[in-house]
């Protein structure tokens, strides 16, 4: 298997059914008493995030910690980034501390593949820009297989911000690999040029992603990275792209609902169909996260401790 | 016991004991070459900080890792809270994530309540608005009881803000409850309408306060939680409400000098006080509210581990 | 062994070379699979930064971790110190709470040497305003050794803003101690008065400084620290005493390249010779300073554990 994990596009199915059952096995430890592995004892994490992103430094930060790494949490404000370091000698630097693997966060595409040229150890990208976001296709995916018992053939509508969406990109690498069925659905506006040729299916209503639907995948709008907003209102969008249980019915009535989160309630998703008891696993695939994180940083961090 | 701890309102007289006992005999172990114990390997503690403090979170910190707990710092700035999340999604998320105790200090009065109704893990208040703070008046009873043997029938004053100070709230619970007498004394305009009926003397002058008392506690002026200032100055307000070395020879020979920190030194208590070698018990609080918080984290957090 | 490391200038040629040799011992460890050892096992160490300083802190907290030590990071923005608490009550609050040894960088001179006087506890200088930076100074001693096999003799040039530099104050005191030639180099404006008291030679020209070294020392130009610049322009200073490729030639051909870091590119060294794979140690320094900052708190955190 590769030592690094910058996108899902370049992951091989074999490689990404691994992590999957290897996450499998591990998400069941979470039911022991004692929740910790002593696998990467000895073994330095660093998170290196350049964007603030708490959720995601701490689900890493838990994976490692359950391995039994030492995590170092390296936000860039205020540090010698900032007083304009480059990149490439941050992460020489945290290399030459005795940094095993770096889990980078950063707002340019192409920054951890830039990084994983540089270094010997291990790079994990936890997104970068619009390009991808990997771990988060692949909790998805162990979410949508443990829920509905596979990935192939299965109808995944992914609806909102498509356009500047990483997760988008990784979901939707990682899903056709698997042979899943992908639908896109947002504002034309919030399409970008040429996405059929990812191999999905485009639509420009909620209904009609909705419609036939075994998984429905509703995308945070993301106000802060758009600039401005591509649509008239939020209330406009809740109107027209926002998930409601009206709108729900359309779906398979099987149909499970997914969001990355953080949620913008009563924007893109009523309160109702996010706490939906049944039908809704967006805190499964919180936890999920943390199994996939351990899967991935056991198999590529610490590949060579194992074999 | 119950799971969680929110108030010193809502804790029994011998739950409250047992916290002091198991302090008691943590407290001891501070004195061993190796200051760890195992109790909560594998368990996740996280402090989720909506204000500052770094005081009570290393305090914390420092009784979750003795414990072997791992750790994760969650402070809310530049978050997802900041995002937009809800307090709900956000408890509900570090849940997922298999935080099995989660610490919070919020602004808002009665947050960690709601919180431990989303939640199935263990909920700990490290302060909440001007309601309570119950770990620093268990901290506070705990370094009571060592140096005057006793709380029952202890006369302990509390001088300073009494209006805004959730130390105070948490401490006249507490205290009553363990049949201590106590005193409070302020400016008017810093003393909450009807407290008398929470079971206390109120008082309008530091003599009066001082006079006969076992424990002066002094409190913090917080200028950043009042807006302005409900007394002239701080020259006025030390002059009347200060603790100085003379006030203090009206209070018992014996008595102890107690504050909740940061001092401002000079404005609620004078410095020759503050660092008064045999009466001054500030620090020995500091000491052991990580032995409280130890008891704390024990008996609640690993609950259902250790039985 | 005093228990604190203050500074260079206090500390003797033997624990210099105690430190040294026991930072090579454990630097061997890094190659080990596993590389941590139980040595400060229950044993808290607090990084106290005052000032941002993400290079160091990461550098200390990765040692510490190494040796089983719990890490607890206090930065001091937001915190209590905010507020107007005195050093002295901090000290004897994280005192109070555990703490067996403070790391500390400040922007006042001798704020470390003030804390020790308070603490029972160790105290590391991690850098004081323009006065030291011990452990900057061992990491570049430990360095040269390990590359050119000897201090005594050996011809050091120190190059840069030798006025505003805690680095070059350690360096001076350490590497005159251990018997090197220390030759410094600035433009008139950034050379204190009376700094040839040291022991050392002063040079005006790079070119001067560089002929005949052993060791080329480059500094940082450090914009923030300077209020304004004592140089025309950044160009102007990388034209007179900016490393060169072709200035290097007139080095003995063995000559090592070092920086503190971060580096600024192209202001006080050219990336060829940043990067020359054959002479710059400028990544071996980095990795020295944990194996080193591992001997120092091993050495006078751990002692009374040890013997």
């Amino acid at each position: 298997m590769n030592r690094h994990l910058i996108s899902a596009a370049d992951l091989s199915r074999d490689d990404a059914l691994l992590i999957l059952d290897t996450a499998d096995e591990l998400a069941r430890m979470a039911d022991r008493p004692i929740k910790k592995l002593p696998t990467l004892r000895g073994r330095t994490v660093v998170n290196l995030f350049f964007e603030d992103s708490t959720r995601t430094r701490i689900s890493f930060e838990a994976a490692a910690k359950r391995l039994s790494a030492d995590v170092i949490n390296f936000s860039v404000k205020g540090s010698s980034v900032a007083k304009g370091e480059s990149l490439k000698d941050t992460a020489l630097t945290l290399e030459a501390m005795g940094a095993d693997a770096v889990v980078i966060r950063h707002s340019a595409s192409g920054a951890p593949q830039r990084l994983a040229g540089w270094v010997r150890g291990t790079v994990v990208n936890a997104g970068d820009g619009a390009h991808e976001h990997p771990t988060q296709a692949l909790l998805d995916a162990f979410t949508i297989r443990e829920r509905l018992g596979r990935l192939a053939g299965v109808n995944v509508s992914i609806i909102g911000d498509i356009a500047h969406s990483r997760v988008v990109r990784s979901n939707i690498h990682l899903l056709t690999k698997m042979k899943a069925n992908v639908t896109v659905a947002a504002p034309p506006t919030l399409i970008p040029a040429e996405i059929e040729k990812m191999g999905v299916r485009v639509v420009h209503s909620l209904d009609e992603a909705v419609k036939g639907a075994d998984v429905i995948m509703m995308l945070r709008i993301q106000l802060e990275r758009q600039g401005k907003l591509s649509f008239p209102s939020l209330r406009e969008y809740y109107n027209t792209f926002g998930l409601t249980p009206e709108r729900l019915r359309r779906a398979n009535s099987e149909a499970i609902i997914m969001h990355p989160g953080p949620m913008n309630r009563g924007v893109e998703i009523a309160s109702d169909v996010a706490d939906d008891p049944r039908r809704s696993v967006i805190l499964e695939q919180v936890t999920n996260g943390v199994a996939v994180r351990m899967a991935v940083l056991y198999l590529i961090g610490g590949a060579h401790n194992i074999e």
